[in-house]
C-alpha cells in the first residue's frame, strides 16, 4: 500500500535521504518537512523530492500518514508533544534518534497513550552533516532498529515502522530499548569516542604529520568529523551504557600497551589475533 | 629512463603491486619475483605481470637495476645480505618496511658501505594480505617515505628511491629515519592499535553485535583485520616511538570519559570540537 504524505521533521543529512528513498522507491506520493533553519527550507525548495517545506512543525504534519523527527536526541519528544494536536488519527510517528530507552520513557510519560509512536534508529550516517551530504541511498541495506515496547506493541507501531524502513531499502531489527541503547554503545558510540580520542590526540602533534597518513588513518578516524553538538547529546543521552564499554575498550588498549611495554610478544600476538578474527569476516563480505 | 629489471624480494600484497604498477605504468621492461611460498610462486607464474618467479632470492636479484625487499620488518637486512654477493654492481636497493631508523641503522651495519641501500616505506595496504589482493593502483597518490641518512646521501640512493617510487605513481617525502618512525608511530602504528584494541574489545561481547554496526565500525575496525603477525613485528619494531604515542592517545580517551562519567559537558564537546576540527579537512579533500 502506498503512503500518501510522509513528513519529515528536521532535514538533515538523515531526514533529507529519507525524502530521497522514499521517492526513489516510490514509498509515497508526496514528502514534506519542517526546518528550523531558513537556509535548509529554501535548499529544499530547489530539490525536486521535498515536495512542500513549513516553517513550523506543525503545519508539516497536518495530513501525513507518516512523521519522522529527525531533530537532536534531546529535542525529539519535546517536538513531538507540540505536534500532538495537529497529527493525523492513526499516524504512524517515529524517530531517528542514537538512543532509545530514554527516548521511549519520555515518549510515554508525555505523549497521549493512544498515539501510534515507535522509537527507530536507521544505522546510516555520515561524518559530513546536512541536507546537501543527503544521498537517496543513503540507508540502503544498513540495519534499522526498531524499539519493541509495550506502546509499539499496543498500537502495532512497530510492525509498520520495520514494513517503512524495509520499503526504504533497510534491513530491521525489533529489539527493546534498553538492549538497543547496549548494542549502539558499543557498536556506534564507542567507535565514534575512539575515533574522537584518535583525532584529538594526533591534533597536539605537527599539523603536516595529518597528510602522512594513509588510508588507515582516514578510516580509523572518519567518523569524528562528525557534529561535536549533534555527539555531545548522543554521548550524553547514552551515557549509562556507554561508560562500561569505554572501560571494556580502555582494558583492552591497556593491556596492548602493556604487551608492547613489557615485551610480552606472545600477549601481543594474543591482542592482534583476536582482533583479526574478529573483524576479518566483515572484510570479506 | 626506463629500468631494464626490477626484483621483488616477497610477492605479498606490496611486492606484487609493486610489479603491476611497474607493468601498467611501463616503469620497467622485467619484473621477477621470489617468493619462499610455492603457493605465492604458483599465483605469479599465472599472472601476466611477473616474468619470472625464483626459489632463492638470489636468482631473483641476479642482474636487477632495482631491488625491492617486500618481507616483514625483522627480515629485510638478513636477507638483502644473502643477496648481496648476487647483486649486481650499481643496482638499487631499497624495502618497504614500516619502520626505517632500526632497519638504516642494522643496513648500515650489516651491508657493504658501497651498496646503494636506502630504507623506503610506501604508506599503502590494505587490511588484505597476499598476492590475491594486490592491485596496480594500490599506491597511487599515496606518499612513500624514503629515509634521508647518511649513505643515502653518500650512494645517491635517496634521489634515486623517489625517483622510482614516483615513476609508480607515489607522492615521496625524504626524511630522516628516526623522524619517520615518530610519524608513523602516530599516524599509521597508533590507529592500527586503537582498531585493534576496538575489536579485541567488541570480540567479548555476542557475535550478533558484530552485524548490527554501520560504516562507522566497519571503517574504525577496518586495520585491525591485519595480519597478527606482521603487525606484531611492526609494533614491536617501532616500540620505543609508539609507547609515548599510546601514552598520548590514553590521556585522550581517558578525559574523553572523565568528562562523560563526571557529566562535565564543557569539556566533552571541547574534545570533540578539537577532533572534529582536526580531522574534517580529509573529509573535504
Amino acid at each position: 500500500m502506498k503512503i500518501q504524505k510522509i513528513a519529515v521533521l528536521g532535514a538533515g543529512l538523515l531526514g533529507a535521504s529519507i525524502m530521497q528513498a522514499a521517492k526513489a522507491r516510490g514509498v509515497a506520493s508526496q514528502c514534506v518537512a519542517w526546518s528550523r533553519s531558513a537556509e535548509t527550507r529554501d535548499f529544499c525548495r530547489q530539490t525536486s523530492y521535498c515536495d512542500a517545506v513549513f516553517e513550523t512543525p506543525q503545519e508539516a504534519v497536518a495530513g501525513a500518514d507518516i512523521v519522522v523527527a529527525c531533530v537532536p536526541v534531546d529535542k525529539i519528544v519535546p517536538l513531538l508533544e507540540t505536534c500532538v494536536p495537529a497529527i493525523k488519527q492513526g499516524a504512524l510517528i517515529t524517530d531517528v534518534g542514537s538512543v532509545k530507552a530514554a527516548i521511549c520513557a519520555e515518549a510515554d510519560r508525555v505523549l497521549p497513550p493512544e498515539l501510534c509512536f515507535v522509537g527507530s534508529h536507521p544505522m546510516a550516517g555520515s561524518e559530513l552533516n546536512g541536507i546537501a551530504a543527503a544521498r537517496s541511498d543513503l540507508l540502503d541495506g544498513h540495519l534499522c532498529f526498531v524499539a519493541d515496547d509495550e506502546r509499539s506493541r499496543r498500537t502495532g507501531a512497530g510492525t509498520r515502522a520495520c514494513a517503512f524502513w524495509e520499503k526504504l531499502g533497510m534491513r530491521t531489527r525489533l529489539v527493546c530499548p534498553k538492549e538497543h541503547d547496549a548494542i549502539v554503545a558499543h557498536v556506534s558510540h564507542l567507535p565514534h569516542s575512539v575515533a574522537v580520542a584518535l583525532s584529538a590526540a594526533l591534533a597536539s602533534k605537527p599539523l603536516g604529520w595529518r597528510e602522512c597518513g594513509a588510508g588507515g588513518l582516514r578510516d580509523t578516524t572518519r567518523v569524528s568529523a562528525g557534529n561535536p553538538k549533534v555527539w555531545r547529546s548522543i554521548l550524553e543521552e547514552n551515557r549509562s551504557e556507554i561508560l562500561p564499554a569505554l572501560e571494556l575498550f580502555l582494558a583492552r588498549i591497556e593491556s596492548l600497551r602493556n604487551a608492547l611495554r613489557d615485551e610480552n610478544s606472545e600477549q601481543l600476538l594474543e591482542i592482534l589475533s583476536a582482533a583479526s578474527a574478529w573483524r576479518l569476516p566483515l572484510s570479506m563480505q
